[in-house]
């Protein structure tokens, strides 16, 4: 099976030793073989940028006359070309993402995990995309590249870039490319950065956005670590000012130490240990012989670091590292905009922001900034924060949850979009379409529902359906948010006693809390956020008052069992049980107006009951509907209504 | 004020710029003036140790043939000579723990917020000595000493040493300076190591010991940083294998990196983020003119660093960084004695473990793992987890919880020990007097107690006093650790729904729960730990089946309220009430038999009912004790008593 044509190939970067001999502007034609075992088979291309005379202007005002792209495509463009994924690789990385160079087997991408046939990113369905950034020794133009105006390597005269010049430079490759309309672009890392920037500054190119453990900026000690790298490579005597290309002589040490920095944040703490321990080789560094510590214990973490160390002083370039690492340390999002909201106001996609657990170089803090940003600024947003061991690298290494989730977000997923809707829809459990429908009736349509504790999002999709509402969940299983995403919902990862301080006032017209009053922690908390977040809010809860219940512990003298309550004392999630009048009473505490109230009773004496008006010992399940005094209508609303 | 002899002083440590320099040998005597504003002027001291002939032998069998030990001593020595305190120093610090040299107000110690007159280490009452380790730079013999045998500084001759050495050296010192006890050994991070080298190596000599932000060997991650600052040294052309003070060039840029690669991981992200965030400085630096980088923003954080490594390289020996981080990367416990528990098999002192919250180089789990391997291994131990938001260098910044928890520790603390006790004793509320004396007569006199959730250690110091019982407490607030800690009970801060995995089986004669099982999460699994830990459990809780509040749900429709379960629905502690069958029937299932139950009514009706027998409509309170099947003596114990 071939994607593409099959044609000359001059030198595959994979096997260039030194890559700042590379980035001579060469043409090379694209080569895709799906191999045994799914493998897919692929060559970098090296595209020259179709330039005005004026040359390529970056953002400093400096002007490079030429720029070559080194990219690789993966999956077939469809007739509407609006399959394109384009995916931005992080600080090191390069446009192999996928599949492998010539008969290599080893020279598996960087996320071969992630993109090819039936994976996250599938190239059965996406016409996949990745390039090399500016100033990177990887085929597209950098320091190490022969600057055309003297014939010789750039070296210190290769200006300095930035997040912008990169994404600049990317999007006029994939025009030249005839690709007008960007499915999604997605990133992890300073990946996500170049994501997000292009999202911004091609709004209308841009249909939506994956952002992967990366940040508005860099935190202070990512800086930091930054900083001692940039400065170990410059205090490299073999350094020379940035010109040592003609010496022969590369500032391996310092390029060298900069990547075990490096390496050390890209991993957890617990991932080293679990990879390394305190575990020591027989072997005897040279090193150690010198200043009488013969007896030095020679650790595996510390082979571990000089062998990639070393191997990346064989695979990169210093000036590259150098100018990459300073247009990360630069970007800023807050900085340029003033603010992230007022940063995000063009943006016209939507948003999958995701956080790795373990990951401390871009913390969960920081992702959880940009989607609350997001939030504020109106924007369509999904936030998760996915358990993953393996820290900051864990998005390349911790994939199951993340490939299920980024497939979920993208437009196809094997299936008709829209036929998956309604095959959902019909999903809806059946002693759960009553409660549903009630629900529905309650809201206008066309209105915005917050759903909170949302489960698989079946609930809001139901109200989409019937009532064209728009909503956003939120939950904090992984199995639900991936469920939300794939019926095209936004949801946010959190725990609703967490707090919905990510909310602004009035978002939403209505916020629905099913089931969920008696399950947590701060109950009187969560009424008061519901209302502050929307004008209305929609409860269900079980009534402990009913009296069955009552009875079986005056009765038995044992805490109350049922239907609607059905665990055991010690193991029940319901740690804030009530009952329907003490419901009221909180409300009228509280300010809070019942507008509407329906008693749902499971028997014919909970019927008698609630039609000789005693609901709080009818009533098996309440559902109410609450706003605040300043927003009632009415002095009481609709009453009770009982079934 | 004038402790100890004001005499010849030649020349203060403080004022060296080139540490190695020092290290002759000289004798230095003791100058301590309170002066104002309870400053504390102070001296740095120089002896030599009296060695015998051989020498003094290292662990690898090298000799060094004179040792010079730098220290400095604060407060009296009492005529009993058991008030001694021995704080061992981190990585990069001296002897100058407290007060100041000379006139120079900004030359404090570098714990004198800890050690002092009224401070947590309280001059007062101690006398207080710290020393410079072996191997160092600030006065004690190192790789920067002259080597008597050849007249010419060490250098690249001077032997591996370990944390043992050091310690050994340590005792030589106070052994000669006629101290024969240490009330204490003290030491955070490096200096926690040191402390409890001594405690494990002199059991006889060491009454406690404080370790802080410690562990029992170097984490992989920290082994990492500790391999990249080596290499960056020894890579550092001016190193020349150890032997550089001839040449007047030192490896100063590796030993800077170093110095800065230490400096991030001795601070929490959060505080770096606070303190530098991403702040700019106007000024640009000179290196930044290169490479086409003049745009390049100039971070505080940077210049901060720059700062630090200049810093460091004035005041600290390259050599002597390469000596005592390999000491520190060598230290394991477990290396060297097989597993943690048989390390502290010989440990006679109590300790007290202290680890910090945002600490990420010593990590918490570090310390909880040396806290859980002592009370396996049967020994006094308390441990807590203190709120630090400054990382690793919190044990010398958050003060103010450690200082009180080290006071509470110590064996004086203003008030002689034993009065303080009874005094506490009497305090007892008079409304839980009635249940201490109940719980007291279902403990056995001489048997060992683990309170759950022990609050402030009450009920601890009334079982030790009435009933020679040995108690430890688990509890969660910060503020009642450092009472039962006051009361000289061993403590455990952890939550009891957290589990009790740190506890080995049948540890215990009895565990208390008191008021505490409707409150947990999870209350079987706290029953079934309760009695893994201890042979028998003794549990109070609300009676949720008292008549009242039954009748309250089924008259009023209203979840119960009453003086056993004051709180509204919405706020309770109470997240899963109960009944006295409720408890029952979960025993039955459990296997877990009651032996004797107290049920404890409050009014004419409760008791009442309790007289004819309805103890679950009647009881207010209850007070069981509990045991397995397998080890209940009877078939159902003493049964039912009322009150």
């Amino acid at each position: 099976m071939v994607f593409g044509s099959l044609s000359l190939v001059l030198c595959p970067l994979s096997l260039v030793v030194s890559p700042w001999s590379v980035g001579l502007g060469l043409w090379y034609s694209e080569v895709m073989v799906m191999g045994d075992e799914n493998l897919l088979q692929v060559e970098t291309q090296i595209i020259a940028l179709d330039l005005p005379v004026a040359g390529f202007v970056l953002e400093s005002g400096k002007v490079l006359s030429e720029v070559s792209v080194a990219y690789e495509a993966y999956g077939d463009l469809n007739d509407e070309r609006d399959n394109v994924i384009f995916i931005c690789h992080a600080l090191t990385g390069d446009a192999h993402v996928a599949g492998y160079h010539g008969e290599d087997r080893r020279s598996r991408g960087w996320w071969d995990s992630m993109v090819g046939s039936g994976k996250g990113i599938d190239t059965d369905h996406y016409h996949v995309i990745c390039a090399n950034v500016l100033g990177g020794c990887k085929g597209t133009t950098g320091p190490s590249s022969i600057d055309p105006a003297t014939g010789v390597v750039y070296g210190s005269s290769f200006p300095q870039i930035t997040v912008r010049d990169i994404v600049n430079v990317h999007v006029k490759l994939l025009q030249q490319l005839g690709m007008e309309n960007v499915a999604s672009v997605i990133g992890g890392s300073f990946g996500g950065m170049q994501a997000f920037e292009m999202a911004l500054c091609y709004p209308d190119m841009v249909k939506s956005c994956i952002c992967i453990a990366s940040a508005a900026s860099l935190s202070a000690q990512a800086l930091a670590f930054d900083a001692i790298s940039q400065s170990a490579i410059r205090s490299d005597p073999n350094w020379q000012g940035g010109d040592y290309y003609e010496s022969g002589k590369i500032p391996a040490d310092g390029l060298s130490l900069a990547r075990k920095i490096g390496h050390i944040t890209y991993l957890s703490s617990d991932s080293m240990t679990s990879k390394f321990g305190r575990e020591k080789s027989d072997q005897k560094t040279v090193e150690s012989e010198g200043a009488g510590d013969s007896h030095l214990s020679d650790f595996e973490v510390g082979r571990y670091l000089d062998y990639q160390g070393e191997k990346f002083v064989n695979r990169f370039d210093a000036n590259s590292y150098l100018h990459i690492t300073q247009a990360l340390d630069e970007y800023d999002l807050v900085e340029r905009h003033g603010t992230l909201e007022s940063a995000f106001e063009k943006l016209k996609s939507k948003v999958l922001v995701v956080a790795l657990t373990s990951d401390w170089l871009f913390p969960p803090e920081q992702s959880s900034q940009i989607a609350n940003a997001l939030l504020r600024a109106g924007k369509n947003v999904s936030y998760s924060i996915l358990c993953a061991p393996h820290g900051h690298d864990g998005f390349l290494v911790d994939i199951e949850n993340l490939a299920g989730m980024i497939r979920a977000f993208l437009p196809w997923v094997g299936v008709d979009k829209k036929s998956a809707e309604i095959k959902v829809a019909k999903l809806v459990p059946e002693k759960k379409l009553s409660e549903y429908e009630r629900i529905q009736k309650l809201i206008s349509p066309g209105s915005s529902v917050l759903d909170l504790g949302c489960g698989d999002g079946t609930l809001l999709s139901y109200l989409r359906e019937n009532g064209q509402v728009r909503g956003m969940g939120v939950d904090i299983k992984i199995e639900n948010i991936i469920d939300v995403i794939y019926k095209g919902h936004d949801i946010f990862q959190n725990d609703v006693d967490g707090g919905l301080e990510m909310i602004p006032d009035d978002m939403y017209d209505y916020a629905v809390l099913s089931e969920t009053l008696q399950v947590v922690k701060k109950p009187r908390l969560v009424l008061r956020e519901m209302l502050r977040v929307a004008h209305e809010g929609i409860v269900t809860f079980p009534n402990f008052g009913k009296w069955s219940h009552r009875l079986h512990l005056c009765m038995t003298g044992r805490m109350p069992k049922g239907k609607a309550i059905p665990h055991e004392w010690y193991d029940t999630p319901n740690i804030h049980p009530f009952t329907v009048s003490d419901f009221v009473d909180l409300c009228k505490a509280e300010g809070i107006c019942i507008e509407e109230m329906f008693c749902i009773s499971s028997g014919v004496i909970d019927k008698f009951l609630n039609r000789c008006g005693f609901c709080n010992a009818g009533s098996s399940r309440v559902l109410v509907r609450i706003t605040t005094k300043e927003r009632s209508k009415g002095a009481s609303g609709k009453g009770c209504t009982c079934d």
